[in-house]
């Protein structure tokens, strides 16, 4: 299985040797985010790729000073939607219905399930949720960089107010959840790169029932 | 891309036939479960892979009926930790030395880190934390199935307090956060089977900075 030896290739790159990632590999890491499922086909945050050496320099300095912000060529920001509006259920029911080339009124039954949900939900509950879905993207992006042989660092630990200030994710909604630098492992200076892989044994991650 | 051409393929299968994923299958997609990523490398989240027709025949009375439940072969509950205790970072921090022929006593500083996290935050709040991991390797386990042509419909819709009832997660310390029935479409009974995936346009998803 193609996607095992991906996954096995991976690890957490604590330095980057500066290479640029070609284009075409960017658009497909971007293609299989775009792809990436999730709960009800909502898709609700929005991902930032920021290339600007000087945006990633004043991110790197809210995240710890984690090198590989600066040392990748490009910087993911997966951003969840801070609350869920009745327009972006709109919005998403009148794709929805131009892609499958439908009326919009067959799907009311959809659209209200969804808006009785995000107005059940509390503000937070609904970042919260929507930063989950966040979190099935982020995943997926791992894995195609993998596939790509594209070194990804996935990141939590910045401060999430600073990063959304640099960026004005407040003014266009969203909350920054998860930072993901590509570029290329620098092997010589990356105490990380030849340890092998940690994971918990199967017999106590899994439960046969 | 194989990754983008497995995940054009899949979609969240509304009916499956009841055909049996063979066992080959099943332990690739656990084992690129094993392999996801996590926030410190923790995995704070066991997986139940549930056969039991009768437990199936439960779980699928408290969500909603969803019928792959029980059509599906196999079925994937991702439990995230209800909490995190100095007892389970203690056990990965020993695994961690294991693995990588280390004293113990060498990862004192980054156990601190962890211990810090952990008692730093409410229990509610590292619940959240964990489930959020869980949905890396929730959309890797995805990811995987895709790629091994195994249908596989990602499910929040049931009640959490009663999938953890029937399965004990309270006693294991454990909350339900999402289902992952594996199995085959039922293409002539599944409405959604024909239609083309929805999904945000490029420019609306993406942010280029």
């Amino acid at each position: 299985m193609k996607l095992i030896e991906s996954l096995e290739w991976r690890y957490a790159s604590k330095r980057m040797n500066g290479n640029v990632v070609p284009q075409d590999k960017i658009d497909n890491i971007l293609k299989a985010i775009q792809l990436s499922p999730s709960s009800m086909g909502l898709q609700p945050y929005t991902v930032l790729l920021i290339t600007d050496p000087e945006v990633k320099k004043k991110i790197q300095a809210v995240a710890y000073n984690q090198p590989q912000i600066v040392e990748g060529s490009h910087l993911l920001v997966f951003a969840a939607w801070a609350d869920i509006s009745p327009e972006q259920v709109d919005a998403f029911i009148q794709n929805t219905a131009t892609i499958r080339k439908m009326p919009v009124e067959n799907l009311n039954d959809y659209k209200n399930i969804l808006l009785g949900m995000i107005t059940k939900n509390s503000t937070e509950q609904n970042y919260q949720w929507a930063a989950r879905q966040a979190y099935i993207a982020f995943g997926t992006a791992i894995a195609a960089a993998a596939e790509a042989r594209v070194d990804a660092t996935p990141m939590e630990g910045f401060d999430p107010a600073a990063v959304e200030e640099i960026l004005g994710l407040k003014e266009k909604g969203l909350r920054a959840v998860t930072l993901l630098p590509l570029g290329y492992r620098d092997e010589a200076n990356d105490w990380l790169a030849k340890l092998p892989k940690v994971r918990r044994a199967q017999e106590e991650l899994f439960i046969m029932q």
